[in-house]
């Protein structure tokens, strides 16, 4: 659906991934890539658990806001960085399962601002959350 | 500001917190507990950032929705639970620092539902991230 | 998708339409209704602008929010009432048209909170804004 | 708290609201104009309720939305336009009385975007909603 403006979005993406440290600590990982969209996949870990022994809603919403994120990043020039400027998301049902999907897409590319969308799944395609996101290209250092 | 439905609402938030593994897990400890306000802590950690070393948005998203549960929690009644039904994360500013501080409290506190408010803030006093959450108040099993 | 938990849930849902005022006031109207799906439409007022001359983006949320209530709505039992707890919306593209229409859907029918989705668009099929909105049904007077 | 980056800002702000047909067509008025902080007021409309002869969400999220966007365009360049990127409301209290009040204030200032908060009050003091809020500063024609 979208065109890339970098032929190398996809190295360029799993590059800037491999630095977010935070996916290996979590046991995050990329499982597909294509333009204005990113799939991620966790499996459950006990020490990532809330108080009922279900995924915690911020260790989901982590992984997420990077499938969206990278979702943008995707689409996004070559001299551009992703920042995450806000998202919300929505918890549908417990973060039971074995194995967690995460998939963002963007729905709005501008030059500066993306709109991006994303849901969690588990491994039933029970809907676990969704999340409404605005990314952000920044051109210069922070 | 509030009155707790629980005299042992303190205690009892305590408990809930420390069966939350994923804290332990990100080195999240509580600072301070009174009626519809509990502030959480936690050091800075490289296993835990982004792609720029700052701690990712996920993380801290992390902490403040556990900062915003417990304080409606801890305003809750003995047979109930808490769950987050939803929440939007604002980021003002990079997760820099040496150790962050996430402060939620209650702003209406319902029967079923309680609206929340929460801030990260780092040891310059820099506000980093704003939260706005519901919680809801759960009396049977999910 | 849904099933009615009321078989007269069109009848109602009309006629709880029909007592919000603002939406006659503002010239919005039922364009479809299904278990769980409530479309609206407006045409374009010059009257309900911002000082760009697009529709005001809280004139779309009004739209969107009713249209997403009332997508609740329909799902519920007749001694419900249903009630917005928060909506998110982000804003894609100005308000620019002739003529807007505003799907809600439910995306969870819980027996307490449904959480619903919609979309604004123009009579291009451009989508303007997006909403993300947790109903909750009310049993008793407020 | 914030310094104007053009000492016209009051002006301005006023005269950017005055374009907005909307504003007037719902009674909306300027109360208070501050550098990054507007506040609006409008009486209760009967013709603007929902079903249960309250102020609609959407009507008071108007009114906070233009409060917010406002007080993000107080603190804007003579070159800025103000546009809303995306909004969350919460709803705390059915929108009840004769006269209610739109506080927006700016809380994080950037060059592209800033990040705002709002709340409606009645004339009793009674909080309302919340409005958590991201404004984006276009210099360009859209």
């Amino acid at each position: 659906m979208w065109q890339p403006r970098n032929p190398d979005f996809a190295a360029r993406t799993r590059a800037s991934f491999a630095d977010q440290a935070v996916m290996a600590t979590l046991g995050i990982a990329i499982a597909d890539i294509s333009p204005g969209l990113v799939a991620l996949e966790m499996p459950f870990r006990a020490d990532l658990v809330q108080q009922h022994g279900f995924l915690h809603a911020g260790v989901i919403t982590t992984a997420l806001d990077s499938a969206c994120g990278y979702a943008a990043f995707s689409l996004m020039e070559e001299d551009a960085e992703v920042l995450t400027v806000e998202f919300k998301s929505s918890f549908l049902a417990p973060a039971e399962g074995r194995v967690f999907r995460f998939e963002g897409q963007v729905i709005r590319a501008g030059r500066t601002l993306m709109f991006t969308e994303g849901k969690t799944t588990n491994e039933e395609g029970t809907l676990i959350s969704t999340l409404s996101a605005t990314m952000m290209a920044v051109r210069k250092p922070l």
